[in-house]
């Protein structure tokens, strides 16, 4: 199974949210599983488009209870780790997008590239020519699958 | 949805094994999700009994790649934290059964008693009159069923 | 230099608190240094006994501030994991002597022996025989010392 | 005891080396403790120049033993998580000094920009405003300095 992370802050524009939700949504059209922080924002935009396209969604939560997780996630992971978790979210996915977002993405964003995990970037932190940047939602899924492909 | 963790270790013996796939089964017939730490013995056969039976296994994994989880886990999460993943196993599931176990299962039901989850134990350390002993698979799942009722 | 764990709760009896605090005290009289949780109770006993012999303290805290301390840690390691950090306690002693103790320390103990790590057990659980049980501070501190010169 | 952290990566240039043992000195004629992430390049310049101008050093370690830090290291604080860890040396610093540096820098860098803990940077990624850029080893301890003045 693909497992496709959508990373970005608690917080977005609506841009963002719609960028998100079209985004979980083509994931879930193909059949891959969405990893996400499981929060609010991009995660929670993200989330509801899968779900709401029949897919399955993961939230790799930071606190300590199942509940902090957004409406839309069927696993939630919780780890108790705070930010630490941010690496959990890179390491479960084989490729992320990162929408937007604020530190906390440019940190995930960091540790994928440390880690040689693909990132394809909708309006994110421009910080490095391997962050492959895109404009559409659609795009930003076509150019993930792709970077799996090219890996298997 | 439920969340139901299976603990014991990479090794065991074919009762032991016995008793997870059925334990593993008998979750995937109540509609819960397995959680377990993603590896071999105890942890693989209740995966299989899950999956077997229709359902949901989720392996989160101590080292660095998701091939590294046994062939019956549909969720992998990659920690890379090594020891310190068994407490997201505890605080990710809702209820504990414990098959057998050495050291890292003992760890587990030590944080999930710290932590107020609760543990059902077979044929496991007997380390606290809190971990609730059972004699077979049908009865751990039960008792682990109503244990998450009297939460609720 | 050696570094010497002392695991315990953040609640103990008088006589846990004396046994910490000499078991501190002859930890810095050896020039060892106290690795421990830093919080309250044993660990807090034991920070003081090491201080007040001259010695160096190192607390590894769940938290996410470093005044989350208590006055006797030279060295505050702000960790934010939670429980998640008692495997760091373990994993950075040489030598792990454990004083009564609740779940949390049966944790300890049992990270220590799934890693084979030498335990020193004074008034705790008494899981395995692997964990030294011994009846004082001083004999305490003489057999993780001789456990350390057997590894080398 | 105020603890600076001075965070780059394992591989360095002659300059950066140079910028990070004096920094290390400064940091130590200062009174101030060392934390860094214990292995070469930067970590170990910045070390070796806190342990030759007498002051006391901190390593936290990705790995499982303490004798993969360097070998300017006092306090090798062992924690098996990877590049996890990297949140704990952000967490256990008051200020960060960021000279040159990779993808593990940056993930450290937003991560100190998400806890809102001040950052100056020496020849490292220019990605935020907040990360206060300096020139000179000088320059940046004292910037370092004056950061934690304004905080108290």
């Amino acid at each position: 199974m693909i497992h496709i992370g959508v990373i970005g802050a608690g917080e977005c524009s609506a841009a963002g949210s719609a960028h998100a939700y079209e985004v979980g949504s083509l994931i879930a059209q193909h059949k891959a599983v969405l990893i996400c922080g499981g929060l609010g924002g991009i995660m929670e935009s993200a989330a509801r488009g899968a779900q709401d396209a029949g897919g399955l969604t993961v939230g790799i939560l930071p606190g300590f209870e199942s509940d902090e997780a957004n409406h839309y996630i069927d696993i939630p992971i919780v780890t108790g780790l705070s930010h630490a978790r941010n690496i959990l979210v890179v390491r479960s996915s084989t490729v992320l997008i990162a929408i937007e977002g604020g530190y906390g993405t440019l940190s995930e964003i960091a540790i994928a590239l440390k880690l040689g995990k693909p990132v394809v970037g909708l309006n994110t932190w421009n910080v490095d020519p391997r962050v492959i940047q895109v404009k559409t939602a659609r795009e930003a899924v076509e150019k993930a699958l792709s970077l799996i492909q090219k890996k298997v």
